[in-house]
């Protein structure tokens, strides 16, 4: 065999690296994201060095068009980051190298490495969800990765509002409607008028975050019924978050469902920063 | 090929029938619901008749466990109604007769058959919801029923309440927090006082059901991105529901997210009331 590509696209920064069957990373390296155009020349130059990839995977910053027969397949779509909008990356790709490539979201590469080694490796249904500049989810159902008319945009849906959160919201689209709106980093940093970092365990602050992100996992259980929730991003790197989450979660399910224990339930990352990489690695070795 | 069997598990009422492979229904009766045995013996009775039946579909009010594996798989789950709780209805029919069956809650029976030859037979994604007594929903994604450590519970997930909306709720568990204590048909008869039939269309009833049912959609949506949203159950044969509900959903996505035309997006069931014994049928014709 040969060796496996990555490919982590995201706004700020663009990783790619190579690795060999098993994972063990040959070369690797990162850039800030130029537009469309400029920053896949980066790209091409790098993966140009290796003649013997078979397979890379791709896990991009979003919206992105992942719907196969779809006319913008491998497109990304409308979005605020200059010289990307319709620009055609799976097809820039393509025209390089005539090899397979996994199209897919950044959450859903980082969600998969989850499910593939992390915290999910034993359970077939999960979502991974990431809180930090926005919030986006990567779900699995059943062993799959979900999607349909699109990718999930699970950090849209519509919350009830915290009674002591005065705050007007931060989603362009939604303002206080939507979890991105009321529990992104840049919300808290808005809300509160100071960095994330710079607030104690014991402020009211977390208590909020955690109201928003337990009635956000209340939400997906109902629908999706997974075995884990996994939290991965910035934001969760605060601990205390866990166990708010976990017992605003039990009091406004108030014993309705049967859910796993929820120390086992809603959980932190097992992959760390490296997940986005090691998930481009693992979906581009199920195409081989 | 031999007879297929259906039967159509209600909290109120059963019906059975046989069909042939064609679907053909070769005969159906239905009886009030009692206790789990005394109702399972009703229709034993009625398949007893036939010695040819290859398979049968069931589709049973819940909660019941679906996960395979599970030691109270087939079982009836913790419910208010008497003589269920804990009743192993799978199993009582397995020692009848040892031939396969598929075991599924009612929606997933109803939305199966609006997937197989209903409002959803061209797309592979699909939300069944069922907005009566209660509300719940069959989930279809990409091409299977969507289940996890359970059957989907999307009658529950939390919503926003509607500014002019002061009723308090009728969901034992959630309040007015969940879409069954806010929109289902018990909670819109207790709201107005009078019952939905003598609410006339252009009261503000409708808009405000409409507003929670479109929140609803936009949460499947963003979590989902289902290629249709189908609404069953007593509550949408009123039709100004419809219009009404595309209305309040595009308000309250704000040109966020591309989905169909939403004359084509949100719409009524094809089957009718036929849909759960048919969705039965189908089911037990997976299985050969």
């Amino acid at each position: 065999m040969g060796l496996l590509g990555a490919i982590e696209a995201g706004g700020t920064k663009f990783v790619v690296a190579v690795a060999d069957e098993n994972y063990n990373v040959v070369e690797r390296t990162s850039f800030p994201t130029l537009d469309g155009e400029k920053t896949l020349d980066q790209v091409i130059a790098f993966f140009d060095k290796f003649e013997d990839i078979d397979a890379i995977g791709i896990a991009a910053f979003g919206p992105i068009d992942i719907v196969v027969g779809s006319q913008t397949y491998g497109y990304v779509l409308d979005t605020p980051k200059r010289g990307w909008s319709g620009y055609d990356f799976l097809g820039r790709m393509k025209a390089w190298r005539d090899i397979p490539f996994f199209w897919t979201t950044d959450v859903n590469g980082a969600g998969w490495a989850e499910f593939e080694t992390g915290a999910a490796k034993d359970v077939q249904n999960m979502v991974y969800l990431t809180v930090g500049t926005g919030i986006g989810a990567g779900i699995v159902s059943n062993g799959h990765l979900l999607s349909g008319y699109g990718h999930p945009e699970a950090g849209h849906i519509f919350l009830q509002k915290h009674p002591e959160d005065n705050y007007a919201g931060h989603c362009p689209f939604h303002g206080d409607n939507c979890l991105e709106g009321l529990a992104a980093g840049p919300a808290i940093e808005e809300r509160w008028g100071v960095s994330a970092k710079e607030i104690p365990d014991d402020d009211i602050a977390w208590k909020i975050e955690a109201y928003y992100i337990a009635q956000a996992a209340l939400d997906y259980t109902m629908i999706l019924r997974p075995e884990k929730i996994i939290l991965g991003g910035g934001v969760p790197h605060r601990d205390i978050l866990f166990p708010l989450i976990r017992e605003s979660f039990s009091e406004q399910m108030s014993d309705y469902l049967e859910v796993p224990d929820l120390e086992e339930y809603i959980v932190p990352v097992a992959n760390g920063d490296n997940a986005g990489i090691l998930g481009c690695f693992y979906l581009a070795k199920t195409l081989l």
